[in-house]
């Protein structure tokens, strides 16, 4: 959902805003702003989604799209394993939407942020020509999290399954119903709050969001914690949908999933001793080097995986 | 800049979120939101702006823009006293836009934002078929200064000078360059932190910003307090520009003034005792007493003055 510092137009344009910033500028980049407050830190991110370049509304409906820009944003607290106190939303929608239809956005919102006890605290309504909503978060965390972190000999795991919004995505776009469990993976994100704090707390060296899929961000915890990372796809958790889709591609079920962006779940490095938990779904996947970059492997052999880009 | 609980649709739909809400929709219709954390109050609002709805690049240079939108969003937060902590800026831009032009919205974010010492502090980056800038702006306060509180018997005052934005506003829509000093006070609004956290320290019992002008947001004060304002029109503190364009449109300076918005002066009930500051420009122009609305005069005579609306 928020633009990550991930190749091409968008992150030459990001880089441009955080030169001409100077010094403050460094705090530009990040998904996710900690500010000192009273013995902790505030957790702020704002994350906008468009109708047509995050979402369309052919495919959601009202209160999913309202759930999805919240998750998205919600998911940037998850990954500094910071507790929610709240979201704003600013919406804008063409002067003929109904109350009842910009309700039901907001309504969205609030469950998102319901699920992991947090509320819609307030927002903003404005008309433009299309949909778009600016989700706001803001969390406490007690602890600095960073994607910076991660130090050779961590493991490296990744919460939940992956590939299954990308499944979703697939088949619309092909004009075909999702399988439904994908399409929720899709429309109604599960923001890790719970796993990300508890990650934390049990000594997660370095953390981010999968929102831009497994390929693009693990470069990204890799380059911010200069180390190498090395992903052996096969132990990839997938969504139960992954395969089909992935064969209707010409893609293994594995390529498919590390391709799939917008799943929301965390991507971490644990310290070596760490041997996972029955708390949540949490997968080793691999391991960090000393070094640069992500190698990833499929039957023993490197795989070089194309980026992924918004759909439209 | 904010949609305000003023009449009209956008007054309706907004009504339709918050009964659709419940509970939690109180907290909505606030333009801040504050909520409890360590012994004070986080300060939070959220304030979209839509080119040509809230702006025309026409008139505006691209840190002016930034300048604006940011200033609307810090106004509120000027209305309850507190502190400014940051704020971020989520952009959406024409795929055509260069990082140069995104780099100088932001820049003009920021320099709002420091020029009440604050900083832009992180951000969202989007591309859609508008410009428009949603703002969230983060505060700390150590009190709950709401626009409910007002008193019969208290004063009612106004911050520096009214009318400006509308006289520029006046002046691009008929083709003309505005007045200096108009222009900046449309292009660049101080938001009045300093006054904000003054007055509240001194007593103020409520307090809004004057964002729809002062005919309307008179009447939210009034409705929200429970009380009657009654205001002499030719107490207003008013713009130098004000005049020359009041004439050209065939009203009286008092009245281009008070139905002017986007001035985000700060409109304060202070105590029956309260005899003003030198410590900055700050009027009397009426005064609170039992019974409901806004009673206008001018010369001695009611005057009723239509609701300001947006230009676009």
């Amino acid at each position: 959902m928020a633009t990550r510092l991930g190749g091409g137009a968008e992150f030459d344009r990001i880089r441009a805003i955080v030169k001409a910033l100077g010094p403050r500028g460094s705090l530009l980049g990040n998904d996710v702003v900690l500010l000192p407050l009273g013995g902790e830190y505030l957790a702020l991110s704002t994350d906008v989604s468009v109708e047509g370049v995050h979402f369309r509304r052919a495919w959601l409906d009202l209160e999913e799209i309202g759930w999805r820009a919240a998750a998205g944003a919600l998911s940037d607290l998850a990954a500094v394993g910071a507790r929610v106190l709240g979201v704003l939303g600013a919406l804008t929608v063409p002067p003929e939407t109904s109350g009842d239809a910009i309700a039901r956005v907001m309504r969205g919102v609030d469950a998102a942020a319901g699920s992991v006890g947090g509320q819609l605290l307030g927002g903003d309504l404005s008309r433009g020509e299309a949909m778009s909503l600016a989700i706001t978060v803001v969390g406490v965390t007690s602890q600095v999290m960073t994607r910076s972190g991660a130090k050779p000999g961590d493991g490296l795991w990744v919460t939940g399954e992956l590939g299954g919004a990308r499944a979703a995505l697939t088949a619309w776009t092909a004009g075909r119903a999702p399988d439904s469990h994908a399409r929720s993976r899709f429309a109604r994100p599960e923001p890790r709050l719970a796993a990300g704090a508890w990650l934390v707390e049990h000594g997660a060296t370095a953390m981010l969001d999968l929102s831009d899929g497994l390929g693009g961000d693990a470069g990204h915890l890799a380059a911010a914690s200069g180390v190498a990372l090395s992903i052996v796809l096969e132990q990839l958790p997938l969504d139960p949908a992954v395969p089909a889709e992935a064969e209707l591609l010409g893609e293994t079920a594995a390529e498919f999933a590390a391709r799939g962006g917008e799943d929301y779940e965390l991507l971490v490095a644990m310290p070596a001793g760490f041997e996972g938990t029955e708390q949540f779904r949490l997968t080793r996947i691999g391991m960090v080097s000393a070094g640069a970059g992500v190698a990833l492997t499929l039957a023993g052999r490197p795989l070089t995986l194309r980026g992924y880009d918004h759909f439209a």
